[in-house]
């Protein structure tokens, strides 16, 4: 049986020089606590505290990065239970089974690595995975899962967990979250983000319905009023952002009454494709607007293909691991925005992307002139170690380390929170110590601008 | 004189202990046999096994890759004998003298990489090619070449070529292939692929006498069935794969009238530009329709301005060194073809580029959803190490190292397979032994990786 | 207090093997003359030999590099005396602590590496730059611009510049660089190069009184005539290229009397955006034709959104650290001139990108054919050591060494010339060492081809 081991340098530079250097880096930072501020944990897990079922509703079932894996091996997301709740057990250990067979798989990719340092940090796994073993990993992971030091509270806590924040529709009550800002035994803070993509989306189907959600909003001035009042609701509750995803960056004002008059077509149904277009670039530059007035972080994350796969959609909803990247632009796209509010001290907006290619072409001139831009962490498909070099190299060279926005995890998988921003640690240490070994920085520079990435940075971004 | 030298630990990592595994790693695979599923190998030289008539054709003549370098020195293809036969010898050693006094124009690409490996090792040469002994040299190449350990087959034999796939014109009558089959000398699995570009383009020039040679095509649903009876008339004499090579990736299906009424018009020689464009992306859904039902393997490589120099074709014909890459887009091109045939188990869709944008943001992402797309291996312009390097890490930290095609060579220059084929598994060693030294991997998995890379991987991909 | 050291070493590479190759083939290059055949350093600096006033006017007021790195700061450039002469000076002081107390700012980016040596090498500064110095490194640097070696002419000929090009409008009586050449105290050649960018903008605002500077230009022949003679003016005084940094790359000829009707349309200022458009193309294709005709080399540098934030253009004028870069294309924009001049041997054409996705897509294989096509060297935004590196792999794998411009300092910092060429001497050194220690390349070739890029490269593309 092969071992799994986690080297205390794993993803450290090999050249023994440098290594040298990025340990020490390493080591300084490797304890401080972790700063999440942008998630998508469902924070009724940390209210309700109950253990968690079984592995495979801890590891695959909500993670898409490691059902498209197993799905590029001919393996169909029902047999994942992909959309479903707690599998029966003979179903949950089938699905772990098909994990382990695959282990292969997932080599060279970051979910590999994650899971390596989950299952021998938190779970105590000393065996690679394997056909073989299946059946013992499961029994020793499900057994420590009904422990009390293996409940979501109980790991948050181990975590070091500072800051959490999740992700969260404008309509929503947010009682997890004042009731957990409420509860003594949890330190962390964890704070909602208002997502307000559907309902700037006024061509969605089933907009009309949607946008009652946020209360009165039967005409333009109303709507606006409505967004704005929930924002300040989120922020009564803890909320320090505004995250969106649109297909693409446009952030362009339209005349009042264009406006006015798209929104009325919207509610009547009657809004066309170009029009609903139009006001959603429309309503990005509002919210930039609004962000001016009320603070609220703007992260933009534009650029995907959603739901590339119909059928899987159909069968299993969103985010179910057919979201594919296309190319994107931020230079002329936010151009009208950055031209009115870019300057504005009250507005920070981040620029996350899954094309790198923008990286030194675009978000790294804009962040390195406009105080109020700043380049967001790798994320998504690019947060793995040869992109995040990337990233490091492309936005550092051009713009400094100032302008980034810290590490961002970006996971739906609870357990694999510590090990992300472990390896971004690791791989900023590694860089630096790049830097060091060429002469280009010294070592109390690198240090102290490896903690800044790790705490101080993501706090004055988010403004915590 | 300078010496020419190939080193044992050439194109290996050079932190010692790194190269130390990789050394390992390449031990193991080195001399694996060779799997070519994609080049341009003519197979009458094979069937023929004449002699080549001297280092001229045997190296600059047909190789588009030498042939671009010496022109961007000013000379002219004419002194190159491009798109002639053998030259008379004091032309052919002209040619060569060229090449030798402009060794200095090599430096740093992979052709340089080749040539240094053919002339080591299959002709012995010592001494680095230049002015000075550019005739003693050719003298001795050509000596070589008289001899039969340096005929075609002699060599197929010396480099261990197990499969090794030919590009085919559909009308061809693939005589020489089944002769090859027939001959107990071959042991080497002689491919043809079905290359079908020319019959689907509707709007060329000529288009309308060229369909003829399909045999019966007068009218769509004939065309259809004459496409689908050479891919059974090439399947049954070995072929594997359908290759594609368009400006784009474009595949959307007509309605069945519109691809009837565009084709009737291409047949009378008054199709649009829309149209004909609009009836290829159309074919190119049709044949991943046919792929699904016969199983031949689809590959795709859009994206190139192909002769860019109009007097250079009008010259020299095709393919002499001026298709220029252009941008290619993957994700939403194909979404027709994937909503439809994307998870069909008889679908095998290897998707290669020369624009290496597209590697981590849409190649990646599809290969890592979709179990019928592959990753192709870097080809073409980025046939080089630092392309390869790129490639590796873009697309096995998303897509893990399960979709990759495995090595294709792609060459029309027949000595050079063994190098190419060389230098991939090189690289392949490096890359994974970094990840061995990083502690991503364990030295047991890297190896068994590199093994699936070499040979398991393109037998799969390529159903051999 | 921090030291403030130039290592040997630095920005050499990190394993100690390939390092040692590196020192090697530096040492050899160290000392070479510097020339700089595209740069933005205003004659008259040269001609006055004034000594420059303080601290803030040498470095800071005129390097938007410098000004938009503090400006992400929150540090508005009316602070930093951006578009200013020479301050008062408890201006000029509170400029430079400004500078001083952001030094961490500049972390990482090249712009520290400059500063670093600058301050160092020419100023002897012992000390990094912080908040507590600033007063200290302020006098310490302004007792030396008052002595006669920290004069102009002192360190042009300190710096060892043998060739140094500035950029002038084709109005220029250039009266500055006759005088330079006609001093017997300046060694150096100072050469004007030819902008003529806004005479064919004939959309801009003003064009009409504009080409009046030009002489006779009544109608398209004489404007035609009137742009002949301003290059022959120049290259009677020195001039070796025309200079084009237009929107995009596009170069596609009119036909004749619609390049003349447009004109009449321009002059009446009635021309349309498309008008313009077009006509701008058609005059790049005309200055190919010119360059063919009296062998100005052509240095074309499209993708840039220029004056992004419309305030700061208006409070501060063009050039100041607002220039995004976007998305760029070659291949097809440059096949109309390539058909026509890419083979003509008049034609040297220089191809600079901020866009970096070009290198291996576009510009390798355009400059690994046609004999006229250049890869200019890595410029602007990507002027830093890990774009250097991404440019050196992906260009000369493709096209070889023997395609490259040599490096463009592309510089208004005096003082950062000497600086910025030696860090290029660094990075290729640490290139051609990795080729090398990979036993790709000997090491009297590496040394070879490094020379060659320090000064055969830039003579014979720039024909010096």
């Amino acid at each position: 049986m092969a071992t799994l081991t986690v080297h205390p340098d794993r993803l450290l530079p090999t050249e023994p020089g440098v290594r040298e250097i990025a340990r020490r880096l390493y080591g300084a930072v490797r304890d401080l606590p972790i700063i999440s501020p942008h998630g998508h944990v469902d924070p009724k897990l940390l209210l309700d505290d109950q253990p968690f079922a079984d592995p495979t509703s801890l590891f695959i079932q909500p993670d898409h990065y490691v059902t498209r894996l197993l799905h590029t091996a001919g393996i169909g997301l029902d047999r994942l239970g992909v959309a479903e709740g707690p599998l029966p057990e003979d179903r949950a250990r089938q699905a772990w089974r098909l994990l382990c067979g695959h282990w292969h798989v997932l080599r060279g990719t970051p979910v590999r690595y994650w899971f390596d340092s989950e299952l021998a940090e938190i779970f105590g796994v000393t065996e690679r995975p394997g056909a073989d073993n299946a059946d013992a990993l499961y029994d020793q992971i499900a057994e420590q899962l009904r422990r009390p030091s293996h409940r979501p509270r109980a790991l948050l806590r181990r975590f070091g967990i500072e800051f959490l924040a999740t992700t969260d529709d404008p309509a929503d009550d947010l009682a997890a979250h004042e009731a957990l800002r409420d509860d003594p035994d949890v330190s962390t803070t964890v704070a909602p983000t208002f997502r307000p993509d559907r309902y700037l989306e006024i061509g969605r189907p089933g907009w009309a319905e949607t946008v009652k959600g946020l209360g009165d909003a039967g005409d333009y001035a109303s709507y606006l009023d409505a967004l704005a009042e929930r924002r300040q609701y989120f922020i009564a509750r803890g909320a320090v952002s505004a995250d969106h995803g649109h297909a693409d960056a446009g952030a362009e004002p339209l005349e009042l009454h264009d406006a006015q008059r798209i929104y009325r077509a919207a509610l009547a149904g009657a809004v066309t494709d170009a029009e609903a277009l139009a006001f959603r670039r429309h309503m990005t530059y509002e919210m930039a607007r609004m962000s001016c007035d009320d603070g609220l972080v703007m992260t933009l994350h534009p650029g995907v293909y959603r739901n590339h796969h119909p059928e899987t959609l159909q069968r299993y909803g969103p985010d179910t691991g057919h979201d594919i990247p296309v190319a994107v632009e931020y230079t002329r796209a936010l151009q009208p925005l950055l031209e009115r509010f870019g300057n504005h001290p009250g507005l920070h907006l981040v620029l996350f992307t899954v094309d790198p290619d923008v990286y030194s072409r675009e978000i790294a001139p804009l962040a390195g002139f406009y105080p109020s831009v700043y380049a967001g962490a790798p994320w998504w498909f690019l947060d793995n170690p040869s992109e995040i070099r990337r990233f490091q190299e492309a936005v550092t060279e051009t713009a400094g380390f100032s302008r980034l926005s810290g590490f961002i995890d970006d996971t739906r998988a609870f357990c694999s929170i510590p090990a992300r921003h472990d390896m971004s640690r690791r791989l900023d240490a590694g860089f630096l110590a790049g830097l060091v070994a060429a002469h280009r920085l010294d070592e109390d520079e690198a240090l102290d601008t490896l903690t800044a990435l790790v705490v101080d940075q993501p706090r004055k971004v988010f403004k915590l």
